[in-house]
């Protein structure tokens, strides 16, 4: 396994780009450059003894790719114990997975697609991720709710992308103390969810750790979640549904509506709020 | 084509969740009984000589399945002239499409996953688009600042579903003369997309009408524009650079940013913003 530390320090590529624009405002129109978040397709290609297979195709903001593509394995269930992930010598937007693990990658992969017709709901959802899911585990002091509370702010001091294009979405792990650890943003937010589980992938499960997310939680946030073992999810936007489901199924603490004074938790409350009933 | 008429005003189904929760504020907690957005996954199979081959699984918001998956169709170039969509006997969220033209169905679904190395950047995903993409018309007068800065607020008193949970995009069509024709709410912006031009399929191109969405521009929001001939793209929130080349290289105006007394313009300014050099 020929993988960089999973908490290496590299400098990220550039994630924004310089565009011509006009602004039009009560004070009439005008043109400005601006800064936008930028967007590239990503596809990570599967070598075995076939011809190599396209796991994923991915828009994302480039920059932390290799955290971006661990995570989704992780998020996918498909994570080798021992492979090779390298990009392509000419092409930055194309990676190579080789693995001895192959044969189970690629039938695992497609098995991701396809479904019976008695699973295509919500609980079959929940119940194939049951299957391949770390169990969220928590075995520290709960969290008090003033912790919570801190959390998308000091996300946003990790925003510098957002800040300067209003375009990004960001993901963060938090420590128990609620202490960042890592951050990352990207265009689409299970990226940036992918990055954070793919930069911590040698320390899995994230047992402890709190996912904080700038964007809403839909199933796919939990479901990264539960993957990676993470028993805390703390999101500013709304959560759906399926997403409240997942987290009750698995005892995933899911806290939505995250402001600086209020919060919303719909599953395994006393972890964030101690002594309720 | 048993299709039913594309502009049927069938009443949607449930979109919305009731569920327990609790929430902090500074006045302490207190359980109350919440509204989220629903959502569940949808498989659309098609059917042709081979065993069924999964097209999409979307998760998405119950209530317009069928203009979900036209617009799915239509956004992967993918429509057939004759076919049968119809949803399963026992499970609602798995739809069937029978078509003499499964082949060319089948494998264009095939190409959509896969690409070859110097494809996979930017100006690749732009000249996929070009081959299978209608070319966005305008014939009509430009379009004036306050129509645009008007559609939002448009929209926005179409969304309730977001009203009672914070939790659901929405995409709606408007004529040139800021009309709005018809808008769905959905947990993914891409499905919110694809509801307005599946519930138009019967009058592509979309010559002359403007697409406005509740959140940011991607890639495949102006995608999705383009392949129904959309001329004119205005968002809530930010672009991605890929957004906007897009929108340069197939003549798009992409507004982003539209707020009640500003918004801007990165593609074709004239035609919001006429008389400007």
């Amino acid at each position: 396994m020929s993988d960089r530390p999973a908490l290496s320090n590299d400098p990220p590529r550039q994630e924004v780009a310089s565009t011509a624009a006009r602004r039009f405002t009560p004070h009439g129109s005008e043109t400005f450059m601006d800064v936008v978040a930028l967007e590239e397709p990503l596809e990570m290609r599967l070598h075995g003894e076939d011809a190599p297979l396209t796991l994923a195709v991915l828009m994302r903001t480039p920059g932390h790719d290799r955290e971006l593509l661990l995570g989704w394995l992780v998020s996918e269930g498909l994570l080798p114990v021992e492979f090779d992930l390298a990009p392509d010598d000419g092409n930055p937007n194309v990676w190579h997975l080789h693995t001895p693990e192959h044969s189970r990658v690629a039938a695992g992969a497609r098995l991701g697609v396809s479904s019976s017709a008695c699973g295509v709901c919500g609980t079959g959802s929940i119940e194939r991720l049951a299957v391949k899911a770390h169990l969220p585990l928590w075995t520290g002091n709960p969290l008090s709710p003033d912790l919570i509370l801190s959390l998308p702010e000091k996300l946003l001091a990790a925003q510098a992308g957002f800040q300067a294009t209003g375009g990004l979405h960001a993901a963060g792990l938090f420590s128990p103390a609620g202490e960042l650890l890592h951050a990352f943003e990207d265009v689409g937010r299970h990226n940036a969810v992918d990055k954070v589980v793919g930069r911590a992938v040698q320390r899995l499960p994230l047992s402890n750790h709190v996912l904080c997310v700038s964007s809403r939680a839909g199933f796919e946030i939990v479901q990264k979640a539960v993957m990676a073992g993470i028993a805390v999810v703390v999101t500013v936007g709304a959560a759906s549904s399926l997403a409240v489901e997942t987290a009750q199924t698995f005892g995933v603490t899911l806290c939505a509506f995250t402001r600086p004074d209020r919060f919303t938790v719909y599953s395994a409350p006393e972890r964030a709020l101690p002594g309720t009933p």
